[in-house]
């Protein structure tokens, strides 16, 4: 049997693994979505039984889009993935424990290769083919989301590091003896103040701290988070924006250093915290340039990925694709 | 005139430029240094007369080496130096002030290809060719002198960033609000604590805090320098020892991001604070360690380099050369 001829059409499978929900599509060179859906990653307590649906889900989709044949191959977002050993390990937000060989699993199921990366380094490729860091072959990409992630681009290449690893801008330490991080139980990371979490958790500081007189009291504690310290500061309560000052302080310092590391020419923002615009920004552009040496000054663009939130993890999967030889 | 034909035999004429002194050679392939002298660097006023200078030096000894003919050309380390543009840029430490084309300038004088880079990424390309990180494609090089350098390896090539300023490391925040740093005006960074200038400041700091008794309160003020405090530790003085566990705490938690960023298979090590041996190195091994989430613990090598401090600054300048098309 002639094997099928690599050509323009040539179509690449992306598929987003997440705590909660896992997306997939099929996706053009061009960056065009053609089809794509969702299922539940968490009701699926086996990683076999998990694989075998999200099979039977592609299979329909893979016909429809003209057949197994034109597919190039399987692109594979998922948290703490690692893109030399093709495993996911020690994941703490799947509901798979250990080392997962996930890639040979959906490559013997799918009989198609596959790629697989953390899902922050899926989505730094699917800036820099189809979003806003186009063209550019040094740039940082941060997700703020509940946690954050990083996936960093020099030389034209993400960095994986000597063992896949590499990326973990929201561990790193910028208050030493700073706030505790549950899931790590290291103190002062990025992550414990530059995420929605982070947010809820200087809210709930802030609150105790002072009385100044505050939307935010007459929401119960246990409701309180970064969409209510949104709306409060946009209705012109200064406790909220105080919120958004601390936590653009905290970020600016460290993409300071971000920059100091691997001199981007942008560091490129994703994620929910950056729907707070400039409450969140105009304090992280301030107090980056404030740490910044004066070489390193006015001159690296903080962006916003103008990719749509359910498209960007499909696209920055399938991107991995096109790098298949 | 037939061309020289390039052969095993080439050779790579390297040219370290200091603040004070700077060092020239000839190297082969192999990295042995062949011939090497120096010269004054901070009598030249003029940048001019500096390379006439260079260059009455070094043609005597390219003769000796077989002539132009079996020169590749010339790699160029120097503070603040522009790998893409071949200029240094305000470089504080050398006469000579504002932005100098020094890559053209040394190229027309020797009519020879001439790289530039800085010296930290040229001290870098040494220890990947010649020395401690031989064989690897991920490593950071820290040099730990009067200040604090770095060139950074990720892919198996140095990171430039877009406008070829990458890798100033010793400029990152590491104390949020800590110690003023002179040079910059910026406050907290790692070189205003893990250099022989830091050794020397927290040595007064801890000196005036507390009346623990010290060799080094008998050393004049104007004269205590790490060396000082080095000879004390020796002979087995608390608060000595104090000093450097305290410069080990901050250059861990460094170098901790530093491997949460690129996750490099091992950090080398070179300059005078090296020679404290396990002083510095063993609490900067325990701080990184205790800074570094799971999955990058206990992986990453910590590596003083081998390489002669007086051959290694030619050696990695020399090493440019080899990339030369």
């Amino acid at each position: 049997m002639p094997r099928t001829k690599p050509s323009l059409e040539q179509l690449a499978i992306g598929i987003d693994i997440g705590g909660t929900g896992t997306k997939f599509g099929i996706v053009d060179r061009l960056g065009n979505l053609l089809f794509s859906s969702e299922m539940s990653t968490r009701k699926h307590k086996e990683v076999e039984t998990f694989i075998d649906d999200l099979h039977a889900n592609l299979v329909p989709m893979i016909e429809q889009a003209g057949g197994i044949g034109r597919m190039k191959g399987i692109g594979l977002g998922a948290p703490n993935g690692n893109y030399y050993t093709g495993t996911v390990e020690y994941a703490p937000n799947l509901p798979w424990k250990g080392i997962l060989p996930l890639a040979k699993m959906v490559e013997e199921k799918f009989k198609l290769p596959v790629v697989l990366t953390n899902d922050a380094n899926a989505a730094a490729l699917g800036e820099m083919m189809y979003g806003a860091a186009q063209g550019m072959k040094d740039f940082i990409m941060i997700t703020l989301g509940t946690g954050v992630g990083s996936g960093i681009v020099a030389n034209g290449k993400l960095i994986y590091g000597h063992d896949g690893f590499a990326g973990e801008l929201g561990h790193t330490i910028i208050i030493p003896d700073g706030r505790m991080h549950d899931g790590t139980g290291k103190k002062g990371s990025l992550e414990s103040y530059a995420s929605a979490t982070g947010v809820r958790l200087t809210a709930l500081e802030l609150l105790e701290k002072n009385d100044t007189p505050s939307l935010l009291r007459n929401v119960n504690k246990d409701e309180l988070d970064s969409k209510k310290v949104y709306d409060a500061a946009m209705e012109g309560d200064e406790l909220a924006k105080e919120i958004f000052e601390y936590t653009g302080k905290i970020l600016g310092m460290a993409l300071a250093n971000f920059v100091m590391f691997s001199s981007p020419e942008a560091i490129v923002l994703f994620g929910g915290l950056t729907k707070a615009g400039d409450l969140i920004l105009k304090p992280t552009r301030e107090h980056m340039e404030a740490n910044l040496i004066q070489v390193f000054q006015n001159k690296v663009k903080i962006l916003v990925s103008h990719l749509k939130e359910s498209d960007a993890a499909i696209l920055g999967a399938s991107a991995l694709v096109w790098e298949l030889k």
